[in-house]
């Protein structure tokens, strides 16, 4: 079967890829899973459960206890609140450290579950069936969370998955925002590690309307390399782990200040992505072609505008909270051209006057 | 200065014993820590923080920003509430991946803010500072963990501190209570891992009253060797880690059905091990000579007995909730002979049967 393979320094794992792979996790848990398995607990959220839950929780064998536990979908379930509540849940179910949680779903599933399973007894396993296109990216790499009021993301811990089932027959019942949504981290891929990949999906993907499942599935195994390649580097982001931010310090921000959920994720990672490019050019002095690639993203439906009901010292506030600012300062991730990203500190007035600049402009009447 | 060192797989760290060492924390750190430290944040206790937030905040450099934060003393605050709390303050305080949290305290303190440096932004470095007794145990090794109200340390992580600095000097202001609680665990280290020590300490140690402060230090230092020995051994608790839970899996029982803090820890593991004593000679059928060991332990002030106002039933189903136990089934480790443990499998009745014998008799008027 297509795989990728993920070789963290904690542990190595397979990304299956595959149409229909939902109604076989049970029957290769066994064969992936090196020790025994006492229960299951798939943690998956009220739009997907109708879709896929009968399916996963009926590829077990009977004899396992299966139990499952059904969250809120959207963002607002990383919380402290719905985080007790699964722990509640697991415990209730008499989970043991044999036991094994299965998250199924869309990327705020995956790092909930995947912090619960971190957490669980001093970590338990768990596997990732990410539903989205969003999650082919946040379901590798073992970074789980909730968000604070203050933050997002920002209590978490590094744990890996056993094993990472992607169902592309998923991906087909998406909206396009959420194909749109996830596509900003596929184009990230590109620009922070694989140029050639980047120029391909320039000419492959002009619309999300009637992609082929082919194009589909080389488009997450590139896509996937990438991410494979960087986590095998440096698992707990001491160096260039940090390079998968690129865009996602203002798209933080954004998030946040806009509310979580009213944007979706990969919405403000395009919107960063433009901010970071343009940065890039002014810092270093460089053409990115930063126009093509707006004009790139406005045909595949991104608004690449800040919305102007945001303000822009707050932005650059928050922006100054992020985790991998240091002190107050701002650190982003920018290219000195294409493919070849750095971290780096900017100034915040720089920050705050090109943001200005990125603004909506508003129409009066 | 006196040290114990710590191997543990993923990282080794030495643990200071002196006298006034909370004074000398800030200064050491700079040696200690292996790059820039950006803030600090001392996470105490209301009992804790008059007699020594202060020597601990002063012993930093004026220039380095130090934050404090005060929990309530008792088990109580090992809650997802006050988790919450400590994160918001640790937010405000604006730490960053390069900010230290300092634990001033005893197992409480450490365990809570263990847990939150290790999942603040996915995790950051923390040292430790016990003041008591009990906490010379639970400051190392990297168990850190809150309560679930269906079960004691249910969540948590693994995750090391950068050092423990260990004051003795605070063991001079403990209570009697606290020597008694936390000398249980030393007697522990005895049991399963050294006879000799255990020897030693019968002969030395008859009332916690004017212990001299070398033989303390040397106490310390022995039963920190035990413990080194074992994590460096086996850090994540898959295999003779488990036996440190020597006496634990009635404790945690005990505890939990009398409510947090109604017995101090110590004194519900004597009676854990009175009990793991009595079944190891019973199912082994050897002398274990328990007797003797149940005349130490009155002689220093532990009640071996379990109360009657607890229900063996309900002490029964609590240990079948352990975090050792696969599918409701009882593990406990036990002694073939002493510092010769074993992780097995009782059946519940056995359990049962021999707790029924350890209650107090009840003594009607």
């Amino acid at each position: 079967m297509n795989h990728v393979l993920i070789e963290a320094k904690s542990k190595a794992y397979k990304v299956f890829i595959n149409t229909g792979l939902r109604s076989k996790i049970g029957e290769m848990m066994d064969s992936i899973m090196e020790s025994h398995v006492s229960s299951v607990l798939v943690i998956t959220d009220s739009s997907v459960a109708p879709l896929y839950l009968d399916d996963v929780v009926g590829s077990f064998h009977e004899k396992l206890p299966i139990y499952t536990t059904v969250i809120k979908s959207g963002e607002a379930s990383k919380s402290f609140e719905v985080y007790e509540q699964v722990m509640t849940k697991a415990l209730e179910s008499g989970l043991d450290r044999k036991s094994v949680i299965v998250a199924l779903g869309g990327g705020v599933v995956g790092d909930l579950a995947g912090f619960v399973a971190s957490t669980y007894m001093r970590g338990i396993r768990f596997v990732q069936v990410p539903t989205t296109l969003l999650a082919h990216d946040s379901s590798v790499g073992g970074k789980v969370a909730i968000n604070h009021p203050l933050g997002k993301n920002m209590v978490g811990s590094f744990h890996q998955p056993e094993a990472v089932f992607y169902d592309t027959e998923a991906l087909y019942s998406l909206p396009e925002k959420e194909w749109r949504s996830g596509f900003a981290e596929v184009i990230k891929h590109g620009f922070i590690r694989n140029h050639t990949f980047l120029n391909w999906l320039q000419e492959e993907v002009t619309s999300f309307e009637e992609l082929p499942v082919e194009l589909v599935n080389q488009m997450l195994e590139k896509s996937l390399a990438v991410k494979a390649n960087i986590v095998a580097e440096d698992e707990l982001e001491s160096g260039v782990r940090a390079y998968l931010n690129f865009g996602h310090t203002l798209a933080h921000a954004i998030e946040s200040e806009s509310g979580y959920g009213v944007v979706t994720h990969g919405e403000a990672v395009a919107i960063g992505m433009i901010f970071a490019l343009k940065l890039s050019e002014q810092i270093f002095e460089v053409d990115l072609d930063v126009k093509r690639y707006e004009e790139w993203f406005k045909q595949l439906g991104y608004n690449t505008k800040i919305s102007n009901q945001l303000q822009v010292s707050r932005l650059v506030t928050k922006m100054q909270n992020d985790k991998k600012a240091e002190a107050g300062t701002i650190r982003m991730v920018l290219l000195r051209k294409i493919e070849e990203a750095i971290l780096i500190e900017v100034p915040p007035n720089t920050i705050e006057q090109l943001l200005v600049e990125q603004m909506e402009v508003e129409i009066n009447g």
